[in-house]
């Protein structure tokens, strides 16, 4: 099972962290933005491939020490098909250098669309008899407001090909309380239903250490619930953004992890790609500041739950 | 407001119904597809290329028509990054016709990745000081299960660059009342609530015709809601799937419309593009098949709802 991949990488670095790769143009240092410019024109391809070498370089400063990406497909998006075809290139380079890597697409959709989601990004298609991985991805990030029929396309995929998907549970924004903690009449909040739902989904994919295959996107901006569904998910892998930027520190991520510091991976965005702003580096340093920031960050978060033990 | 020049085009055209280009492979006829494999080979490109052929030839048989088409990203997102580029040609060739173009995403993400998916789909982006539109759709579908923080950033760039968005409320899909028809202890269904909030973000953007540019995706397999929500969400303009393949009839989707025939658009997607099939012609007269549907398809909604008034 996917995650157990995950879970052993994360056991093998003693760092239960993901580095979350949504690259902005405006952190990409002028210094590769012009050279990109340059050879491509002031266009989506160079704005792509300006992206696309930043990434590489924060990649080659920390795959020995973090067990995972999470590239944000927002950021891809923005810079139209070609910023796409550097998520590609994104993914295909991680997973070359031996990292788990979490496409952040949130996707979401009824039963037939949602079984080509699952080819797109964790599955293969079928291109007159060759079959081609066209993201390639070891996870993806799943919105389950449409129900069973927008989650079980995945699941089949996930089991064929080792792969797994976080359903978003309780989510790091502000607002993210106007539906998901509403109280439904069975007693739950909107949010504590979709993690039994995960449960529910996930006996479909059991895991060697205890956590299925269908994970749960739990903030740490909200601890309170975070060790709620720690309890009441206990066989769900959380992904937790909201450390840093967002304002979580390591002592609300806590709650994601049992007692041996598994269950959960925390992301870190903004604070891996833009490390150098607060350590007073040149932009140019960027990398060397992202793996530092990702050494300080693993220490942090190890300082609280201590030894990772299988 | 984006919507209202889509009402303009449905009272223009006598037709309230969009086509769902959501190709697959196996729906582009042989001889497309092996033109396109000589040329580049059996590879994703391939096979972008020969659904952006399919595309265009089915845009150009109903352009004039038929006031807007839904291309579902999943299904080019399943042919790579080339698949993404064969969505943003079609959208471009389909806009140069005069017709309203709706993404179907289901984005969602937290504020400031939403900004991304906004800039994306809707907006445009910044490089090195050039313009530039990555995808350029009139509309976008959007799943707010984030609440406003995932919303909001796509109210600003609707208002500066006249577009439009739809928020699932009432999925078309077996499942969709797992979580949607689940009862809030304020007395509301989930979905009600999620209506009840569209009327609430739509207040931002009024349209001459009475609805706003927050569109709602109420599902014709639920006619019962479809009238409910028609009620309860006298703003909010109805994306209606489920029309054809999934099993709802003119008979049900009617209830999406108020007296005048406006308030809604009724998706097809299979029931055009594979319209040859029920009309037992070639799969080389796919375009003209997909005409004809599209025409019988207006006459059935004509026939229930009468003559479109503004």
């Amino acid at each position: 099972m996917a995650f157990d991949r995950l879970i052993k990488n994360i056991i093998e670095k003693q760092n239960p962290t993901v580095a979350g790769l949504d690259p902005k143009l405006d952190y990409v240092p002028a210094s590769i933005r012009n050279a990109c410019f340059e050879k491509y024109g002031k266009t989506l391809e160079g704005a792509a491939a300006a992206l696309l070498e930043f990434n590489k370089a924060i990649i080659d400063k920390i795959f020995d020490i973090v067990p995972a990406i999470k590239p944000q497909a927002a950021y891809y998006e923005m810079y139209g098909w070609q910023g796409v075809r550097a998520l590609a290139e994104t993914i295909a380079y991680a997973r070359e250098k031996g990292m788990f890597v979490i496409t952040d697409g949130k996707r979401n959709d009824i039963g037939t669309t949602m079984e080509a989601y699952a080819a797109a990004h964790l599955g293969a298609v079928d291109v007159a008899g060759e079959s081609v991985e066209p993201f390639g991805a070891d996870a993806l990030t799943v919105n389950a407001y449409l129900g069973t029929d927008g989650v079980a396309p995945l699941l089949g995929i996930c089991r064929e090909r080792d792969k797994g998907i976080f359903v978003l549970v309780k989510t790091s924004n502000p607002s993210s309380g106007e539906l998901q903690d509403l109280k439904l009449q069975n007693g739950k909040t909107v949010y504590e239903q979709m993690g039994e739902m995960c449960e529910s989904w996930g006996e479909q994919l059991p895991g060697e250490y205890g956590y299925s295959g269908v994970g749960a996107v739990v903030g740490a901006t909200y601890p309170d619930q975070l060790k709620e569904m720690r309890e009441k998910a206990p066989h769900t892998f959380f992904l937790v953004p909201g450390y840093g930027a967002q304002g979580g520190g390591a002592n609300d991520a806590k709650f994601a992890f049992d007692k041996n510091g598994l269950g959960a991976i925390i992301n870190s965005s903004r604070g891996i790609m833009c490390a150098w702003k607060k350590q007073g580096l040149s932009e140019d340093d960027f990398a060397d500041a992202a793996r530092a920031e990702a050494i300080r960050m693993k220490e942090d978060i190890l300082s609280v739950i201590g030894e990772i033990k299988a």
